[in-house]
Protein backbone atom coordinates (compact mmCIF):
# COMPACT_ATOMS: atom_id res chain seq x y z
CA UNK A 1 0.00 0.00 0.00
CA UNK A 2 1.71 3.62 -1.25
CA UNK A 3 1.65 6.13 1.66
CA UNK A 4 0.49 8.81 -0.50
CA UNK A 5 -1.98 8.91 -2.74
CA UNK A 6 -4.22 11.78 -4.35
CA UNK A 7 -5.95 12.89 -7.68
CA UNK A 8 -5.75 16.05 -8.98
CA UNK A 9 -9.14 17.49 -10.90
CA UNK A 10 -9.02 19.64 -13.98
CA UNK A 11 -12.02 20.79 -15.90
CA UNK A 12 -10.68 23.84 -17.04
CA UNK A 13 -8.23 24.24 -19.66
CA UNK A 14 -6.72 27.37 -18.39
CA UNK A 15 -6.05 25.54 -14.80
CA UNK A 16 -3.13 23.28 -16.41
CA UNK A 17 -0.25 25.77 -15.50
CA UNK A 18 -1.10 25.67 -11.75
CA UNK A 19 -2.01 21.81 -11.81
CA UNK A 20 1.43 21.10 -13.22
CA UNK A 21 3.57 23.01 -11.14
CA UNK A 22 0.88 21.35 -8.63
CA UNK A 23 2.19 17.65 -8.66
CA UNK A 24 6.06 18.78 -9.60
CA UNK A 25 5.73 20.55 -6.24
CA UNK A 26 4.03 17.53 -4.05
CA UNK A 27 6.75 14.56 -6.11
CA UNK A 28 9.60 16.96 -4.71
CA UNK A 29 8.01 17.67 -1.01
CA UNK A 30 7.79 13.31 -0.91
CA UNK A 31 10.94 12.63 -2.36
CA UNK A 32 11.48 8.80 -2.49
CA UNK A 33 8.22 7.80 -0.46
CA UNK A 34 5.98 5.69 -2.52
CA UNK A 35 3.07 7.29 -3.95
CA UNK A 36 0.41 7.47 -6.02
CA UNK A 37 -0.62 10.37 -8.49
CA UNK A 38 -3.50 10.82 -10.81
CA UNK A 39 -4.57 13.45 -12.81
CA UNK A 40 -8.11 13.44 -14.06
CA UNK A 41 -9.10 15.38 -16.49
CA UNK A 42 -12.86 16.18 -18.06
CA UNK A 43 -14.93 18.75 -19.54
CA UNK A 44 -12.77 20.86 -21.74
CA UNK A 45 -9.76 20.06 -19.72
CA UNK A 46 -9.01 17.24 -22.14
CA UNK A 47 -8.46 19.45 -25.07
CA UNK A 48 -5.01 19.73 -23.20
CA UNK A 49 -4.22 16.45 -24.36
CA UNK A 50 -5.07 16.86 -27.96
CA UNK A 51 -1.45 16.71 -29.44
CA UNK A 52 -3.32 18.65 -32.69
CA UNK A 53 -4.98 21.43 -30.86
CA UNK A 54 -1.09 22.49 -30.64
CA UNK A 55 -2.33 24.41 -27.79
CA UNK A 56 1.01 26.24 -25.28
CA UNK A 57 1.63 22.73 -23.44
CA UNK A 58 4.73 22.02 -21.91
CA UNK A 59 4.84 18.04 -23.14
CA UNK A 60 8.39 17.80 -21.51
CA UNK A 61 6.98 18.48 -17.79
CA UNK A 62 4.31 15.97 -18.39
CA UNK A 63 6.36 13.37 -19.65
CA UNK A 64 8.78 13.77 -16.82
CA UNK A 65 6.01 13.78 -14.60
CA UNK A 66 4.71 10.49 -15.98
CA UNK A 67 8.06 8.79 -16.19
CA UNK A 68 7.92 9.33 -12.41
CA UNK A 69 4.53 7.64 -11.92
CA UNK A 70 1.68 9.80 -12.60
CA UNK A 71 -0.74 8.46 -14.38
CA UNK A 72 -2.87 11.46 -16.96
CA UNK A 73 -6.18 10.43 -17.32
CA UNK A 74 -8.82 11.69 -19.94
CA UNK A 75 -12.92 11.38 -19.40
CA UNK A 76 -13.88 9.67 -22.68
CA UNK A 77 -17.65 11.30 -22.25
CA UNK A 78 -15.09 14.72 -22.33
CA UNK A 79 -13.26 12.78 -25.51
CA UNK A 80 -16.53 12.24 -27.38
CA UNK A 81 -18.31 16.33 -26.37
CA UNK A 82 -14.95 17.86 -27.59
CA UNK A 83 -14.76 15.80 -30.33
CA UNK A 84 -11.36 14.61 -30.15
CA UNK A 85 -9.86 11.54 -31.84
CA UNK A 86 -8.22 8.79 -29.55
CA UNK A 87 -5.12 9.05 -31.97
CA UNK A 88 -4.09 12.20 -31.34
CA UNK A 89 -4.42 11.98 -27.93
CA UNK A 90 -0.17 11.91 -26.48
CA UNK A 91 0.14 8.02 -26.22
CA UNK A 92 1.02 8.47 -22.29
CA UNK A 93 -2.30 9.30 -21.27
CA UNK A 94 -4.92 6.77 -20.10
CA UNK A 95 -8.68 7.27 -20.91
CA UNK A 96 -11.52 6.20 -18.63
CA UNK A 97 -15.07 6.08 -19.71
CA UNK A 98 -16.52 8.32 -16.87
CA UNK A 99 -14.04 10.97 -15.47
CA UNK A 100 -16.21 11.61 -12.32
CA UNK A 101 -16.46 7.76 -11.76
CA UNK A 102 -12.77 7.90 -11.99
CA UNK A 103 -12.87 10.62 -9.15
CA UNK A 104 -15.71 8.72 -6.83
CA UNK A 105 -13.79 5.39 -6.83
CA UNK A 106 -10.03 6.68 -6.30
CA UNK A 107 -11.55 8.62 -3.37
CA UNK A 108 -13.36 5.25 -2.14
CA UNK A 109 -9.91 4.15 -2.10
CA UNK A 110 -8.55 6.35 0.16
CA UNK A 111 -7.14 9.02 -2.57
CA UNK A 112 -7.07 12.29 -1.59
CA UNK A 113 -8.61 14.94 -3.86
CA UNK A 114 -6.86 17.86 -4.88
CA UNK A 115 -8.63 20.56 -7.17
CA UNK A 116 -6.15 23.62 -8.38
CA UNK B 1 -24.58 0.68 2.50
CA UNK B 2 -24.45 2.23 -0.60
CA UNK B 3 -21.99 1.47 -3.22
CA UNK B 4 -21.23 4.68 -4.18
CA UNK B 5 -21.67 8.23 -2.48
CA UNK B 6 -20.26 11.79 -3.64
CA UNK B 7 -21.25 15.33 -2.91
CA UNK B 8 -20.91 17.79 -5.66
CA UNK B 9 -20.57 20.98 -4.47
CA UNK B 10 -21.46 24.00 -6.29
CA UNK B 11 -20.88 27.84 -5.45
CA UNK B 12 -20.92 29.50 -9.16
CA UNK B 13 -23.98 29.83 -10.64
CA UNK B 14 -21.48 29.68 -14.43
CA UNK B 15 -20.99 26.14 -13.14
CA UNK B 16 -24.81 24.55 -12.92
CA UNK B 17 -24.58 22.91 -16.71
CA UNK B 18 -20.91 21.47 -15.96
CA UNK B 19 -22.09 19.94 -12.76
CA UNK B 20 -25.44 18.70 -13.83
CA UNK B 21 -23.92 16.82 -17.12
CA UNK B 22 -21.09 15.38 -14.28
CA UNK B 23 -24.02 14.03 -12.51
CA UNK B 24 -25.96 12.63 -15.74
CA UNK B 25 -22.50 11.44 -16.65
CA UNK B 26 -21.99 9.28 -13.32
CA UNK B 27 -25.97 7.68 -13.41
CA UNK B 28 -25.38 6.55 -16.62
CA UNK B 29 -21.67 4.94 -15.90
CA UNK B 30 -23.06 3.04 -12.16
CA UNK B 31 -26.07 2.06 -14.27
CA UNK B 32 -28.08 -0.01 -11.42
CA UNK B 33 -25.75 -0.36 -8.75
CA UNK B 34 -26.48 1.18 -5.38
CA UNK B 35 -25.79 5.06 -5.71
CA UNK B 36 -26.31 8.53 -2.86
CA UNK B 37 -25.53 11.70 -4.89
CA UNK B 38 -26.01 15.00 -3.54
CA UNK B 39 -25.73 18.91 -5.00
CA UNK B 40 -24.78 21.15 -2.57
CA UNK B 41 -25.26 24.77 -3.62
CA UNK B 42 -24.12 27.49 -1.49
CA UNK B 43 -23.17 31.34 -2.02
CA UNK B 44 -24.69 32.81 -5.42
CA UNK B 45 -25.40 29.16 -7.00
CA UNK B 46 -28.34 28.69 -4.97
CA UNK B 47 -30.24 31.58 -7.01
CA UNK B 48 -30.25 28.47 -9.68
CA UNK B 49 -32.96 27.06 -7.73
CA UNK B 50 -34.98 30.13 -7.35
CA UNK B 51 -37.96 29.80 -10.01
CA UNK B 52 -38.49 33.35 -10.18
CA UNK B 53 -35.29 34.40 -11.33
CA UNK B 54 -36.24 32.61 -14.79
CA UNK B 55 -32.57 31.80 -15.28
CA UNK B 56 -31.63 29.55 -18.35
CA UNK B 57 -32.50 26.40 -15.73
CA UNK B 58 -32.88 22.95 -17.25
CA UNK B 59 -35.49 22.05 -15.23
CA UNK B 60 -36.29 18.57 -17.17
CA UNK B 61 -32.36 17.30 -16.14
CA UNK B 62 -32.89 18.50 -12.95
CA UNK B 63 -36.09 16.62 -12.50
CA UNK B 64 -34.93 13.77 -14.14
CA UNK B 65 -31.92 13.65 -12.10
CA UNK B 66 -34.33 14.22 -9.03
CA UNK B 67 -36.29 11.10 -9.53
CA UNK B 68 -33.48 9.15 -10.24
CA UNK B 69 -32.41 9.66 -6.67
CA UNK B 70 -29.95 13.12 -6.79
CA UNK B 71 -30.43 15.20 -3.69
CA UNK B 72 -30.57 18.82 -4.34
CA UNK B 73 -29.79 20.59 -1.72
CA UNK B 74 -29.55 24.46 -0.87
CA UNK B 75 -27.51 26.29 1.87
CA UNK B 76 -29.82 28.35 3.95
CA UNK B 77 -27.14 31.48 4.68
CA UNK B 78 -26.83 31.69 1.23
CA UNK B 79 -30.72 32.15 0.68
CA UNK B 80 -30.49 34.68 3.48
CA UNK B 81 -27.95 36.66 1.71
CA UNK B 82 -29.18 36.45 -1.82
CA UNK B 83 -32.94 37.32 -0.14
CA UNK B 84 -34.62 34.11 -1.95
CA UNK B 85 -37.63 32.97 -0.42
CA UNK B 86 -38.22 29.80 0.08
CA UNK B 87 -41.45 29.35 -1.26
CA UNK B 88 -39.82 30.29 -4.69
CA UNK B 89 -37.55 27.44 -4.35
CA UNK B 90 -38.03 24.26 -6.66
CA UNK B 91 -40.64 21.84 -4.22
CA UNK B 92 -37.66 19.24 -5.00
CA UNK B 93 -34.80 20.98 -3.20
CA UNK B 94 -34.00 20.68 0.54
CA UNK B 95 -32.97 23.25 2.49
CA UNK B 96 -29.72 22.72 4.95
CA UNK B 97 -28.46 25.76 7.76
CA UNK B 98 -25.31 25.34 6.55
CA UNK B 99 -24.03 24.07 2.84
CA UNK B 100 -20.32 23.60 4.55
CA UNK B 101 -21.53 22.01 7.46
CA UNK B 102 -23.24 19.57 5.05
CA UNK B 103 -19.93 18.91 2.99
CA UNK B 104 -17.81 18.31 6.39
CA UNK B 105 -20.91 16.23 7.93
CA UNK B 106 -21.42 14.02 4.17
CA UNK B 107 -17.31 13.67 3.90
CA UNK B 108 -17.03 12.51 7.36
CA UNK B 109 -19.25 9.37 6.24
CA UNK B 110 -17.53 8.96 3.43
CA UNK B 111 -18.91 10.44 0.58
CA UNK B 112 -16.37 11.66 -2.24
CA UNK B 113 -15.93 15.26 -3.04
CA UNK B 114 -16.70 16.47 -6.06
CA UNK B 115 -16.26 20.43 -7.20
CA UNK B 116 -17.13 21.04 -10.68
CA UNK C 1 -9.92 13.48 18.55
CA UNK C 2 -12.22 16.30 17.14
CA UNK C 3 -15.65 15.43 15.49
CA UNK C 4 -14.72 17.79 12.97
CA UNK C 5 -11.81 18.27 11.01
CA UNK C 6 -12.22 20.30 7.82
CA UNK C 7 -9.13 21.40 5.39
CA UNK C 8 -9.99 24.48 3.03
CA UNK C 9 -8.25 25.02 0.07
CA UNK C 10 -7.36 28.23 -1.87
CA UNK C 11 -5.44 29.00 -4.88
CA UNK C 12 -7.22 32.06 -6.22
CA UNK C 13 -6.63 36.08 -4.77
CA UNK C 14 -10.54 36.34 -5.44
CA UNK C 15 -12.13 33.51 -3.78
CA UNK C 16 -11.05 34.85 0.04
CA UNK C 17 -14.30 36.61 1.05
CA UNK C 18 -15.87 33.51 -0.03
CA UNK C 19 -13.56 31.29 1.66
CA UNK C 20 -14.03 33.90 4.89
CA UNK C 21 -17.48 33.52 4.69
CA UNK C 22 -17.85 29.64 4.13
CA UNK C 23 -15.04 29.37 7.48
CA UNK C 24 -17.45 31.66 9.99
CA UNK C 25 -20.79 30.09 9.07
CA UNK C 26 -19.22 26.57 9.66
CA UNK C 27 -17.99 27.71 12.76
CA UNK C 28 -21.42 29.25 13.45
CA UNK C 29 -23.04 26.32 12.79
CA UNK C 30 -21.07 23.72 14.81
CA UNK C 31 -21.30 25.94 18.16
CA UNK C 32 -19.19 25.13 20.86
CA UNK C 33 -18.36 21.50 19.33
CA UNK C 34 -14.85 20.44 19.24
CA UNK C 35 -13.71 20.98 15.59
CA UNK C 36 -10.08 21.54 13.87
CA UNK C 37 -10.38 23.95 10.93
CA UNK C 38 -7.62 24.64 8.26
CA UNK C 39 -7.17 26.91 5.63
CA UNK C 40 -3.93 26.39 3.19
CA UNK C 41 -3.26 28.73 0.92
CA UNK C 42 -1.05 28.55 -2.57
CA UNK C 43 -0.41 30.02 -5.51
CA UNK C 44 -1.26 33.50 -5.83
CA UNK C 45 -3.75 33.17 -2.69
CA UNK C 46 -0.65 33.86 -0.70
CA UNK C 47 -0.72 37.18 -1.49
CA UNK C 48 -3.51 37.98 0.89
CA UNK C 49 -0.74 37.38 3.83
CA UNK C 50 1.14 40.11 2.81
CA UNK C 51 0.50 42.94 4.92
CA UNK C 52 2.70 45.03 2.49
CA UNK C 53 0.28 44.45 -0.60
CA UNK C 54 -2.42 46.51 1.16
CA UNK C 55 -4.78 43.91 -0.28
CA UNK C 56 -8.58 44.63 0.51
CA UNK C 57 -8.08 42.30 3.82
CA UNK C 58 -10.22 41.90 6.12
CA UNK C 59 -7.82 41.40 9.17
CA UNK C 60 -10.82 41.21 12.18
CA UNK C 61 -12.58 38.58 10.55
CA UNK C 62 -9.00 36.37 9.98
CA UNK C 63 -7.95 37.25 13.74
CA UNK C 64 -11.24 36.73 15.01
CA UNK C 65 -11.11 32.87 13.31
CA UNK C 66 -7.58 32.31 14.04
CA UNK C 67 -8.35 33.14 17.77
CA UNK C 68 -11.40 30.35 17.60
CA UNK C 69 -8.63 27.93 16.48
CA UNK C 70 -8.69 28.60 12.65
CA UNK C 71 -5.10 27.94 11.52
CA UNK C 72 -4.10 29.50 8.09
CA UNK C 73 -1.43 28.56 6.46
CA UNK C 74 0.56 29.45 3.48
CA UNK C 75 2.71 27.07 0.70
CA UNK C 76 5.89 28.05 0.89
CA UNK C 77 6.50 26.90 -2.33
CA UNK C 78 4.12 30.18 -3.28
CA UNK C 79 5.69 32.62 -1.54
CA UNK C 80 9.16 32.26 -3.22
CA UNK C 81 7.36 31.96 -6.45
CA UNK C 82 5.83 35.56 -5.66
CA UNK C 83 8.92 36.94 -3.70
CA UNK C 84 6.65 37.45 -0.27
CA UNK C 85 9.08 37.96 2.30
CA UNK C 86 8.49 35.50 5.87
CA UNK C 87 8.64 39.07 7.68
CA UNK C 88 5.85 40.66 5.62
CA UNK C 89 3.29 37.60 6.53
CA UNK C 90 0.78 38.44 8.94
CA UNK C 91 2.12 36.61 12.88
CA UNK C 92 -1.00 34.14 13.05
CA UNK C 93 0.14 32.41 9.69
CA UNK C 94 2.36 29.03 9.79
CA UNK C 95 4.07 28.40 6.98
CA UNK C 96 4.62 24.71 5.05
CA UNK C 97 7.16 23.60 2.65
CA UNK C 98 4.71 22.52 -0.05
CA UNK C 99 0.41 23.66 -0.01
CA UNK C 100 0.17 20.05 -2.03
CA UNK C 101 1.30 17.85 0.82
CA UNK C 102 -0.79 19.61 3.46
CA UNK C 103 -3.83 18.85 2.00
CA UNK C 104 -2.79 14.95 0.92
CA UNK C 105 -1.87 14.60 4.68
CA UNK C 106 -4.71 16.50 6.05
CA UNK C 107 -7.46 14.19 4.17
CA UNK C 108 -5.26 11.08 4.93
CA UNK C 109 -5.85 12.08 8.83
CA UNK C 110 -9.77 12.60 7.93
CA UNK C 111 -9.86 15.95 7.43
CA UNK C 112 -12.90 17.00 4.97
CA UNK C 113 -11.51 18.83 1.81
CA UNK C 114 -13.66 22.37 0.70
CA UNK C 115 -12.67 24.39 -2.16
CA UNK C 116 -14.47 27.57 -2.32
Amino acid sequence: MEKYTAIFHIDELSKWKLLLGNVSNLLIAIGNEDILLEVLANSEAVKYYDKNLKLDIDINIMEKLHKKGVKFVACNNALRAYKIEKINIMNFVSIVPAGVLELVERQKEGYAYIKP
